[in-house]
């Protein structure tokens, strides 16, 4: 069982996950500078879960073993168990700055148990008790899982079966005696390069003439024919380099994306949890939709505090937090990140129970969540970088100001208040820049669904009916 | 004891409250049209909690006896309870489309308890146990009681003893052995006009000095001294006429604010509740403003459900609810309103415990809660204004459609799509009129505190250093 | 020729438009409350060309004659000459605070008289003529002429010619040899009631079998079938009342719209400008749209500015004008206000030459002019109540200021700093309620073109393959 | 005289400015990969000005000489020129995508030459004619002048002479009978390492005691004494790649900004053109500032039309472009664009004559173009990155698609509709990339002057006493 954090890094070392940098094929993914630091940032899920003072948060109780679990591999049993996840989330972004990846994996895991027992109960379909057996594996194992929803998609005017080429959608190409076979990819696997499974699910509601595409299965990520090729960053280059200007050095940005290449992967049935019932895809996708969704507030609002942090500290350095204007745009910050943060806890703190006697969030406000995440931290990275001055985009490389010839300019000329180190502006623009930039807010755009995938939630989950009713009684309208 | 709405409604008939409506005096406010859709909306804080399906919300378990009673004078026991509060609020919206006013007094009972408490820890005082009493006695007559906080404040630049008038700012006049006199006035009294009681707060934090404006004390309306005069509102004139225009004919719009007067009133000690103690005004307001803060999303996304059940109501008369324009505004009027309702329910479920065991909403999230009400309100009524459309402003009068000479080009020029009457389309677009025009915005903006109000909270409860040290850490800071 | 405001009211008097208001026929609009204010701001536009230092904004030399006419007769011969008109509607909204009508006419006049050029090199037809002589006798006698383009519609879902009832789109139901007779109505027609003509335009493109609909002519208002039905506005009874409460006595609030019913009007030839001609309809409903829109930064800037100086002037007398956030947000307004300005002074700067020699402003920022104001003014007044506080709500009615009972009360209690009137604030309170309420945010949302209208224009209008070609080009893209 | 884009190029390769690039001296700029996208950005001013069809935008007739010169040495002798410019400066940004940077040095140029005017009539010095005798060698040779205006700063609440270290201000250490001798720095120089000339400017108003930091002048950058530091950019290393990566591999991003260091460099009196005149350095910054602002709306509309059209074409790329809200968001991005571009025609169009003669923007409106330039410019790009999918941000490298190994799977995956080439897919998202990320949105932030400084402009320039008086007259106050 992988206890620490650096037990799973070892466990990686010995798991060798096929992933491609920059068109090479990587040695050993926990030495590869393009992936450490997202393994870093993976590390704290376990690391922090051994810390007694936030064992709360971090560790659960297996419904299925009463062991003490590591809370992303838990089945969340009460809303209060929705809450912790959030308030977990919140915590890990405070310690990482970053993705920590592990989330999709649980969310994943509590979607496809839900969605099992459904199916079971309309199908005869023993889904849930294979779903059950290898929960208790990973927990036991405390593995890292990946949640594999979306797929390229090709030509999103087409369904999966009409495309040119079908592997743009993972899909069935053979069933056999002892398992099925298959083929085709996921994109934008966020912590897939360094995790150790990979649970797979449809990525929209599948009709007639899709079932190959309406499967749900695990599968360890070293299996024979998986290939991932891992996702160019902003400014990735600054990773392999010693420090200053890649901004976060331990933890990176975000979660290091790959795209997973699923070249006739072999899966036995007892990994199989669903396999052509088409009429259950739209309702497993909307509950992993809603169970991530519910997390941003979380994560993104724990990755805001450190911004709101970095950028009240870059003002007290250049003098300027004293100002009306700056104070007025650090609160504005502070409201929208407990915004998203609300959001994520109302969901969770109105979850409800599902048939298989899980607990799930409120879907509407789940959407509400994500939704705000879209746009606020958009705005919360706009205040930042007013803030934080034009210096953040035109300040010289770490070179310059260790080099002899320039480092006495860059040092005098770009210091602060007195008392406080060149050094130490320029490392708080960095990390600014490194958080509010290209990747990290692309993420929060399009992580768990792009804007209008919870805008069409919203017309579904939100009773009009109830609500025309409401007001045509008070306009005085019978009819 | 009072149980129904009709109860309520004799119960103030007897009460006989002095309020003064455009010059004039009112006889008996139960049968003045000016105040009847404001009172109809109080009844139904009784007569909902009567009604077994709403039982759960509208009542709650006395801590002090163990009955039943109106959750309108229940004191917090749990977060479940600070979450029901919220729910009640958005199912009496719901029901009125308007405020129901009765939060107030229940927010200042609650903050009240919490503080004298306190004040008796540091100083000895008797003040919880009188409020005690007093809360028996409201919980087992069932009245409606009033928070009277905000005072009139005149120069805001000045502290209440250097008011060129004191009369702006509320305070004791004289010390007796049996009570005291006091003196001044209480604007925007939500409610007052049909309350029995209220209870006073001093409206900021007192300073050396202004020692008389430290009183907490509650004394009924229909005192000697006390007059109230009522606010004119926008539309006001067409609650007295026969219902078409008005819009929300039953229940009006907004809660029908006086101007409370006190000349030399006289309190007993019993119903004094603080008296001087500066140290906690500070406190007990921030305690109100939180606790009433919490509500808005709360009733707001209540009355906003109406809103947008009356805008997708109106689309469909005029024959634009398919439009992808009409539906992404609806969409987005959802989000609005579930956003705020969002914030609500998190500072509710991350309520925690007071000294004196009561329990108290998370007071940064209650004031981003209110702080998004200030714009999402709004925004949500341009929205409704830019589906209902400029026929909304520019539409005859009840009499023209009426009208022997006019009726019948009203009724054939603005009918909308087959089988609506034109009536029923005028009678929505009255009803978006009303809830969405000018005193419905302002009250929402201003009620419970201004926007800044809640921007200064946001500086002093986010935590700030341990949010620069979050991001010294990842910058590889260290100093 | 009228050449004063009074000659102006007098005309009015004389003409005998016949009024309908709540439900009863006007006597005399002159001396009617509810019409007076209307009245009073479209006489401005005739006293104001009589004053020298406004002589070179308010009035233009015509192309026609070579005489001096007001401006708001004029076809404009010149990019300046389209910056001129906005600069005017600013000056006159800073003037009246309020709509002085009298642009819709002069964009009416403008927009057919290009495109019956346009026409009748197409179609051989004498519009044009016809046009010059109809618009040599407005400018001759200084007429007030109202543009009469949008109909009631019904339902939006369906053409002209397959509505239930075909009167609510205008149409002519004959045509003999001296002219033709017209029926149907006009909705939302600003300043209708108090000018003496009306120069009708289809409201949408015509298609085939819509030939009936496709038509434009101009008729004096008081013809025999015309009958008008005033709108109620918000707060239209203050109208009536002695002064304070209305907020701006004199000019009271928007344009005073009326719906006009035509019950077959009888039109000579001479005053007919189209007739049938369905592929001019589109054409002249976008010029008319693009002429009106660019108005919309000149007049609400205005309206504006006046705004945003009562909302400085109530936080002096309220005592916070040196608060920060409340500059920032003054700041703020100015900061919409100038962008609306600027976006109406661009689209004039940049207009061009018609076949016909007239000038036209550019129609794509005119619609971005239009569509910021739809967003802006809602903001501002969002401000203004921010600023001005929940007193704009709540204050009490002129006659509680008046009574004996309540008078010294209301005096001393809302008092604000010291040597300002109590009345002085209330005036201003309540001009700020009168310019931000809902009828004005209304009418800056709808008139000139829903928002939507706007945006459906943008897609045409912004040379999108041009744009993907620059794209391409520096994507490195060759195809 | 420099002519062509060659010719420029030549020049600056002889020029041998000293440039620092990653703690390097750079050997020959112009075959320096990390300056060599930001040269052919500038080389354009040369190239567009040769040819026809741009030649009425791209130059000017010198009011000096009456030669025909390029129009960024030009002094604007009438509000046409100034639109002018700022169609030039969208047309440059439609051929660059990017920034060309001379655009500062014009401003400079007009800006002191307005103000020595003005110095010479206070002061009676000789200023404007050593100024036009500058102007006239530049437009003579065509040579690329910077304008050096921000300083560093150092502690923001402390004036330049209190300064712990002086050289964070620009100053004059030694006046001789020859010339100044000047030493400090100059922050964020677009376009200086690629520049001939510096023209400096102090960076804010200064007053007594700061005489030494009042300095004007001229100098070649390749004086002794002048090193820059080039700073480092978002995804910076990628021009050093191959291509596909970099977006625009022919312009790249912005105006590669540089530190410029003056180590006692001299400069001879004919080129000082002020030194120690206090009281001008004001108006100074605010005419430098107002010219400069005028721009944003030009070249950042531009930009912005490059990156909408490669928004729309991504989403033909991807089969989405038929889809509402896709087509609902690129009409925003279009009306947001063409706002700022409003703004920028507004205030040039109301541009006024200075008592030199030249023409100066309305200072108001350029304000205001730029503020809206540092907010749409953000809600731009996050529309960009909302229509262009999460896979913007975990794309693979250029390397990948060209791997054996992993590029038959890039290459299938990735594809979009048919017939597009997966390489077209990414090129275009790769050019959003570049135009949407960190570096770019922060110059449209900070260039020209932070979000704040103008703001405080709005206070001073918006006539707040004639807004009062319009409100009060109109709100019958008399005082």
């Amino acid at each position: 069982m992988i206890k620490s954090g650096d037990d799973y890094i070892k466990s990686l070392k010995e798991w060798g996950n096929v992933v491609y940098y920059n068109g090479q094929l990587v040695d050993d993914i926990t030495t590869h500078q393009g992936l450490i630091p997202h393994i870093n940032s993976a590390a704290q899920t376990y690391e922090m879960a051994l810390q007694p003072e936030y064992e709360d948060l971090m560790t659960a109780t297996s419904h299925l073993t009463g062991e003490k679990i590591n809370r992303f591999t838990h089945i969340h049993q009460s809303p209060d168990d929705l809450v912790k996840k959030v308030k977990m989330l919140r915590l890990l972004a405070h310690q990482t700055g970053s993705c920590f990846q592990r989330c999709v994996g649980c969310d994943a895991l509590n979607a496809t148990y839900m969605t099992t027992y459904d199916i079971d109960q309309e199908h005869g379909t023993e889904y849930h008790a294979r779903l059950v057996e290898y929960l208790r594996m990973i927990q036991a194992e405390n593995l890292m899982v990946a949640g594999g929803m979306t797929d390229p998609k090709g030509d999103r005017s087409k369904p999966p079966s009409q495309q040119a080429d079908k592997d743009v959608f993972l899909h069935v190409t053979e069933k056999r005696d002892d398992g099925i076979i298959i083929r085709g990819a996921k994109a934008h696997q966020t912590g897939a390069a360094n995790s150790h499974e990979i649970l797979l699910m449809p990525t929209q509601t599948m009709r007639t003439g899709d079932e190959d595409f309406a499967v749900v299965c695990a599968v360890p990520l070293n299996s024979p024919g998986i290939l991932q090729i891992f996702g160019r960053q902003t400014n990735e280059e600054r990773k392999f380099e010693s420090g200053l200007d890649i901004g976060n050095a331990v933890y990176g940005l975000v979660g290091g994306e790959t795209l997973v290449v699923f070249e006739d992967v072999f899966v036995p049935w007892e990994r199989v949890f669903m396999c052509g019932e088409i009429d259950f895809t739209g309702l497993l996708v909307e509950r992993f939709a809603t169970l991530h969704r519910q997390n941003y507030g979380g994560c993104k609002g724990g990755v805001s505090d450190v911004l709101i942090g970095a950028t009240a500290l870059v003002a007290e350095y250049q003098g300027t937090d004293r100002a009306s204007h700056i104070r007025d745009k650090i609160a504005e910050m502070i409201h929208l990140s407990e915004t998203i943060y609300s959001c994520s806890i109302a969901c969770s703190a109105m979850g409800s129970q599902t048939p298989c006697q899980s607990y799930y969030p409120d879907p509407l406000l789940a959407n509400c969540a994500k939704h705000n995440v879209t746009r606020h931290i958009y705005e919360i990275a706009r205040l930042a970088h007013d803030i934080a001055g034009g210096i953040m985009a035109t300040m010289p490389f770490e070179a310059d100001l260790k080099s002899e010839a320039t480092g006495s300019y860059v040092e005098k000329l770009l210091a602060g208040v007195a008392g406080v180190p060149t050094e130490n502006r320029l490392r708080i623009l960095r990390l600014i820049e490194n958080m509010s930039g290209g990747t990290a807010l692309v993420e929060s755009m399009h992580g768990a669904g792009s804007p209008q995938s919870q805008k069409v939630m919203y017309q579904r989950l939100s009773k009009m009916d109830m609500k025309k009713e409401l007001a045509k009684r008070l306009a005085g309208i019978t009819d």
